[in-house]
């Protein structure tokens, strides 16, 4: 009798492309035993989250049991599966680490840049690890970057194929197809539950190889008389390398543009990742120099992002280099859901400037897309051949099409589980049911720090960029007695030196309401925000206008 | 020290589509021990090939080893693979034949056409069969007809992946999805030669699954107000049965039109795989009774053959049924290469009677391909990740098209042998050369027999069908001398009646040419092609045509 059950605990990366954090949790009865998690990335803020630069998985609810955790598997090296890592490994009890090759190195240097050590395990492809009850098995897959795996973990309940993001790629432009035979022997073998990558099940057919990008690169550097610039997430190194490889056969001179672009090429050239000739490497000082045909910049911030390599290129904040007409722009990356915006208005800006932009929505092949669209899905599913699936590093639209796809595959709609963050699955040997739901946050980082950016901040921040601020200084003595007149400034709300009626007429609205009382004030809090609300209503009642009202005291 | 060698020989389906049959020759030194055949079937002629209804195989080089044939599979029961042995089997020694389910049913009633006898046995997926040093495991594959195979052939010097007629197809109407995990699994064990079918080697992405088909049926069926006619291959029992299933979806009475066509539903659905209700079941002779509306007629001849059911329908031949206006036809196969003249008659035929005629130019999802495009060719290729390739049944266009996918996968051109029929390939362990040629001809089969039905036959139809045919008969003494005027008739030359005159001036042309020489004839063949030859000069000159002229002599 096995008494064994599994729970699987999205943190992250379900109704949602990034941020992904997987728990799976070993019960023997109701004493859990060991933890594994598999990936700990950020994910990207939506458009509203102003301000925010990052948002990380909330890990409160492990906090209490990290003595069980029993390792930290890191599928691939891109940062929504692995650069929250640095925020939490300490909190996490700092267990070991496993991963690939690259995805280790990419890893160990994003805790340099936090001034944090971690040493990062490099597995080995079909061998077994075994962490606590589970026994795990890396294999290879594809995606748009190297050394990519699927996971097959074996527990005591059933075995579990871990399939984050993966396109099924038979010409791969470096390293192997994905290991079909390790695929099919765990479906022969009996897969209780697929967790699988869904953000492709809405397009039909097969993924696009990442090798014909490749191809695009050359056929677009050949036309361009200008420079050409190529910008794509600074991890996607598959889709570096392609560019370089282009810039070495049409012989320009590369530039990396962007710290996070520096230091990823670094590192994968360092190992081997992406050979590039010396005589080829030039400075960013150098590029106005050179014949605008012999140059090749590869830029970060595809995604539109603030203050990126790109977007400064685009706002002429690069003070070295200019866009120019001639000049080719090649976005090789598809805007994540949330950024389109952004995107856009940077496609703008460069056009403006006489740049050529080609971007995914233009040109099909400038982006194979790292997921696999409905065909691959279907061989991942034919070839695990589950009892049970959970779709995870997609949207509700995606999970929604997965379920379509494997129902009309002949699925029942049951053994599906379209999960939201922190609902959970129990698995018994051969069964799964809906559990409880773990309770998260979303924790947001940004410049200044991390998780102290609440949902308060961030309706502030909306608040302030529509209406401005009204900030009251008052003070006062115990009993809350005026010892001056109230000092009123504003930002962002009226222009104050023309309005010296509307503030003189609210320092006397606030000695009003603080007239004094004969008695000492117990709460101050209280009258803060009693004074704020009346300050709010005075505005809008005077200039119809809601800004952001905060009142301080001093107590004297 | 390995002294085995195993030798391919292809005595059809290389350089064409048709006419599949396959032999492997397994040799302990010098020594022939074992033969293997695998596939025995009939081709379609090509256009200039006149009135010959059928190509077989040409056994000639087996027939002094038959006593070391151990066995004859059948890879599915596409007559392009299986109709040629009931005209070889006795030829061949009777050796064991073993094949799926479906396929066994199809060839035994084959043979009974014949008043042959045979016992096919079935064999069971995923287990071994020994026939002399041969170990073969049959594994499931989708095709257009169920029960599809394809083989793995273990040899004492490697293991050949018999790869025939496919595609992968994810959601097969009827039956499983190909068996991915044997495939790979053979694949990690090493596979030394691929054998691989590459019909759609020319056409991108992969190939549609069968089960669009029947939606498309369901579509078609809802908007035709008339007869609904499908046709198609009588042996493509998967789309037949969803044409059926639609037709019970929409309560039409069902006829079967053609014999094959007969037989095979008959057997498949004597056998499970095609159920049809009772109450849908028509006769040919009740058609026209019916209202237009509930009729569905499932009627072979799709590629235009001559005297098919479906070009009788045509030519108004069938005495019980007419195309009327509002009846939609749908011609459910591509034209085999060869025969889009047939086929494309058929349907201007049948669209000037009204009806309204879709084929698969005009409408994609009406024929699934049977054949796998390139990315399924690829899959299959990484799947079993071969040292050599030998791309069967297909043309060299597609020989050579599959070459190109696999150099573009990263193999070299050399590990690709693009075999005309009767050429071989050696396999020493781990080693793969090209061979000596064997001989082959063309065995035609017509309305009157086997293989009496030469090139010169054919050329002489070619003749017959342009400029007709001249008959010269002699009566000679042994002499040579002649004892009567030659009587000279024709057919299909000139109008013999209106030109009494031509006649009378080659009768004494060919009196001038035998004038007596004083000496017996001692070759009566060299003088009557000596007469033949003068005579098609003759005509020529004098009508500029060049008739089939035929001497014949009598001796008295």
């Amino acid at each position: 009798m096995n008494a064994y059950r599994l729970r699987f605990v999205p943190l992250g990366g379900v109704v949602g492309v990034t941020k992904n954090m997987y728990v799976y949790e070993l019960y023997d009865g109701n004493s859990l035993k060991d933890i594994l998690i598999v990936d700990c990335g950020f994910g990207f803020p939506q458009e509203r989250e102003l301000g925010v630069d990052l948002v990380i998985p909330d890990i409160s609810y492990l906090l209490d049991k990290t003595d069980k955790i029993r390792a930290i598997l890191l599928s691939h090296g891109h940062e929504d599966h692995t650069s929250a890592l640095p925020y939490h490994y300490d909190a996490l009890g700092r267990p070991p680490v496993f991963s690939s090759k690259l995805t280790s190195l990419f890893v160990e240097n994003k805790f340099q840049d936090f001034k944090k050590q971690i040493k990062v395990n490099t597995v080995e492809y079909r061998k077994d690890y075994s962490f606590g009850g589970f026994s795990v098995r890396f294999i290879n897959m594809t995606h748009s970057i190297p050394d990519t795996m699927h996971l097959i973990i074996s527990t005591p309940v059933g075995r579990i194929y871990h399939g984050t993001d993966f396109k099924m790629d038979l010409t791969p432009p470096y390293g192997s197809s994905p290991d079909f035979y390790e695929m099919t022997k765990a479906g022969n073998d009996g897969v209780l539950c697929l967790m699988s990558d869904c953000l492709g099940a809405e397009r039909e057919g097969l993924t696009l190889s990442e090798s014909v990008v490749g191809q695009t690169f050359e056929d677009e550097m050949r036309k361009t008389k200008g420079k050409f610039i190529m910008s794509t997430f600074s991890s996607n190194i598959s889709r570096i390398r392609q560019c370089v490889e282009a810039a070495i056969k049409f012989n320009r001179q590369i530039v990396f543009l962007g710290r996070s672009m520096r230091d990823n090429t670094k590192l994968a050239s360092e190992n081997g990742y992406l050979p590039i000739p010396f005589r080829l490497v030039a400075k960013e000082e150098e590029v106005m120099k050179l014949p605008a045909n012999k140059v090749c910049l590869i830029v970060a911030g595809s995604q539109g992002q603030y203050n990126s390599a790109l977007s400064k290129l685009a706002n002429k904040q690069n003070k070295n280099i200019r866009i120019q007409i001639g000049d080719k722009i090649i976005l090789s990356s598809d805007p994540i859901p949330g950024n389109a915006t952004e995107v856009y208005a940077l496609i703008e800006e460069l056009t403006l400037q006489g740049a050529d932009v080609v971007y995914s929505d233009i040109q099909e092949e400038l982006h194979a897309s790292g997921h696999g669209n409905q065909e691959d899905i279907k061989f991942l599913i034919r070839f695990t051949n589950p009892r049970y699936f959970i779709p995870i590093g997609g949207t509700i639209r995606h999970q929604r099409s997965y379920q379509k796809l494997a129902v009309d595959m002949g699925y029942k709609k049951e053994s599906l589980f379209l999960l939201d963050e922190g609902e959970t699955v129990w698995f018994t040997a051969g069964k799964a049911v809906r559990g409880d739901t773990v309770e998260t946050k979303n924790i947001y980082v940004d410049a200044y720090g991390v998780g102290d950016v609440g949902n308060v901040v961030l309706r502030d921040r909306k608040t302030l960029s529509s209406d401005g601020i009204v900030m009251a200084f008052l003070i006062l003595d115990p009993q809350g007695k005026l010892l001056a007149r109230p000092i009123i400034l504003s930002r962002g709300f009226v222009f104050e030196k023309k309005e010296e009626e509307l503030f003189n007429k609210a320092q006397q609205f606030v000695e009003k309401v603080l007239k004094p009382r004969g008695e000492s004030v117990s709460n101050m809090g209280a009258l803060k925000k009693q004074v704020g609300q009346q300050l709010e209503d005075f505005f809008f009642r005077e200039r119809g206008r809601e800004p952001l009202v905060v009142v301080e005291t001093i107590e004297l």
